[in-house]
């Protein structure tokens, strides 16, 4: 970790160095660390014709900007340098000037998780680890044991009762030992907490690893660097804990402070109103109130967010904006990215999209804007939610009895002028 | 089309020009027509050299090898360049030297048919066609209708009764038009034609549309570069009706052609044991008699392969071998991809590599040998076959209690040492 200059407390912002293992001793578990760098060091040898010159298309081309030894071995399968997707009739219609779809569905196991988890996985190894272990039944999970697997470790993942039977099933095919335990995710976190401490398994836990987060800032680097050094105005994030909305930022922040770009877009979180504790706090600068999750969006249904304060810190410093958006605008959002841009969003990702819009129509983001929304996870991960979403189709009869008056209808039947 | 001479009929060796819209007039649908290139006029402007300048990661940086105009309008979702992931310990336990996976599974609706849908698509563009046209409920229908949405295209879909839901939610989401037709898929499918024919939409049917399958051209053109244009001894792809191992194969040939590569790989096409038509035609030279498919493997299930015949020469010409998988084996090879890999791949991709380790144990596949297994598919989009592979959890208290035991058993309780 040639660059690394230590790990500081978000809340007591005193400065620890890398051998302190997740959280602020003197804090305790609220003490979330941040990865700090040299940048004076780093500035040297990352520069715009530095980065044009390699040819690694994923996300370690970023490496002076990841806690990583000059010589950690590296997963097999590729992760992040995830398209950039123009998108210009979905722009139209949100009513923005130019619009990009960040598609981090097309990650190894389908969400942006696989950058944090990447990371996990290669310091693992470099801990001489051969277990990782995480509790979640989401996107977390899926892309800890499929990194796990690509670098020859094992993975223990623990999941809560609910946890719904395609997720598990993904787990499972990654070689995960899954253990289903009869209780709640608070439940499973625990235990999942306590058999780390005992077995001496590395953690993958985003929330409290301070290390894993780095991996996030890697979608907001290859957003600037794909848009040849240009950011945007605003960059849409959707906000579930809070950590990749502040890894984001991150990215920028630094870029700036490399030099690399010259200034850094706005930042636009978006919460479902069913499980928005970080936009209540942007609002009232007050810690917020644990609260029981309600939205479809089950990747953002965080009730007790550990990294509120960093989402915060981060849109304050971006002089962004938060916003919530509804079920039902979810919803329609990953109807119409479907539809007009061709990208299938899980509920979590299209929040992202249906928060530019509303942002759009309440003046917040301009009409002549530039935006990127980043698509955090792929639709194919949660079909059933995408039901909701999705319509139904028409039913003939094989003798295609109605099918006239359908096309017609649809507007189907005049089709040879473009 | 620059250097697109004509289209030249499987059956019967007549050239025809472009004009002639699907198949042969003189020999009718069986008359699959393959579009023939000015490789002379290629060759001096398609080199190594001039590939390696091109910033294009996608497979529209092999333009001069696609029927395509120079001006030709593309779609913004990224289409192929898929990760060529390397697999040792996936390798190993197959028993060969080198193994890679051609990831397809990538693409922006999940599959290697995003490449031949991209370039429906675009001719359909082309030709001034607002609507294009399939009947399929797989991977053809929703990357037809994903690529469409990408082009401000409009699609409809015909899928047969038995559609799974997950696969019509996709196709909605995209915005297609879905017609579920009360009876089978060859009901659905000559609905399809007809209504085609009726209201002059652009007909996306791989089988028979000779411009579609030089998308699938692509992923071989990929393997090739991505390998430093040292081809593997093997590429293992699954085969269903015939058309992606044979423009996978026609990849290969073109490049030795064109003096890009020096030699060409064996290619080893794989089969369900329950849906094996090209495998007998390949072995007795006779035309396939029609049967009824019965396999896990969805995407390769075809009884009446339109495209034998080019699969069975691209293989006689590529010295390669036929080989069939039963399901269990399938089934343990999408666990072990997913184990040892860390890629998750659906039935009909999990064969290809399932045919590597049986081509392995038969010697057909030497132990030193270099193979690409082609993924063509995401495990994701079909979970429910996966849920067959991976088994169950194990469910525990959420005390704990019987935790130590199930990893005792597993050997997950000593590992502080890698």
């Amino acid at each position: 970790m040639r660059f690394v200059k230590g790990l500081k407390c978000v809340l007591c912002g005193a400065l620890h160095s890398t051998r302190v293992p997740y959280t602020c001793p003197r804090c305790g578990e609220s003490g979330i660390l941040d990865v700090q760098y040299d940048y004076a060091a780093i500035k040297r040898v990352l520069t715009r014709r530095t980065l044009a010159a390699r040819p690694d298309r994923s996300q370690w081309r970023y490496r002076e900007l990841l806690p990583l030894r000059a010589d950690a071995a590296l997963p097999d399968v590729a992760v992040g340098w995830t398209p950039l997707t123009p998108a210009p009739a979905l722009g139209r219609h949100l009513g923005l000037g130019r619009l990009f779809l960040k598609d981090d569905g097309r990650n190894a196991s389908g969400s942006l998780k696989d950058r944090p988890s990447a990371i996990g996985a290669v310091k693992a190894r470099e801990k001489r680890r051969k277990i990782v272990a995480c509790a979640s039944t989401g996107n977390a999970a899926s892309s800890c044991a499929c990194l796990a697997a690509s670098m020859g470790l094992r993975s223990v993942i623990f999941v809560p009762e609910r946890a719904p039977e395609p997720k598990v099933t993904q787990l499972l095919i990654f070689g995960a030992t899954v253990l289903r335990v009869r209780g709640s995710y608070e439940q499973a976190f625990q235990l999942c907490q306590r058999a780390c401490e005992k077995w001496g398994w590395y953690n993958r836990n985003c929330a409290i690893n301070p290390y894993l987060v780095e991996g996030k800032k890697t979608a907001g680097l290859e957003i600037a660097e794909q848009l040849s050094w240009e950011p945007p105005d605003w960059v849409a994030v959707s906000v579930g804990d809070g950590c990749t909305i502040a890894g984001v930022w991150k990215a920028f922040r630094e870029l700036r402070t490399l030099g690399i770009v010259a200034r850094t877009p706005r930042i636009l979180g978006v919460q479902a109103e069913g499980a928005a504790p970080v936009t209540a706090a942007f609002a009232t600068g007050e810690p917020p109130r644990p609260m029981e999750p309600r939205t479809i969006a089950d990747s953002i249904a965080v009730g007790v967010p550990r990294n509120w304060k960093k989402a915060v810190m981060a849109v304050r410093e971006a002089d962004g904006a938060m916003i919530d958006v509804s079920d039902g605008e979810i919803l329609d959002a990953m109807r119409y990215t479907g539809r007009l841009a061709g990208v299938f969003a899980e509920p979590a990702a299209a929040a992202s999209v249906a928060g530019l819009r509303r942002a759009a129509r309440e003046g917040i983001v301009g009409r002549r804007a530039t935006a990127v929304a980043l698509i955090t996870g792929n639709g194919l991960k949660d079909v059933q939610a995408a039901r909701a979403a999705a319509g139904v189709p028409f039913d003939i009869p094989p003798e295609g009895d109605g099918l006239e008056d359908i096309l017609k209808e649809r507007k189907l039947v005049d089709c040879h002028e473009a």
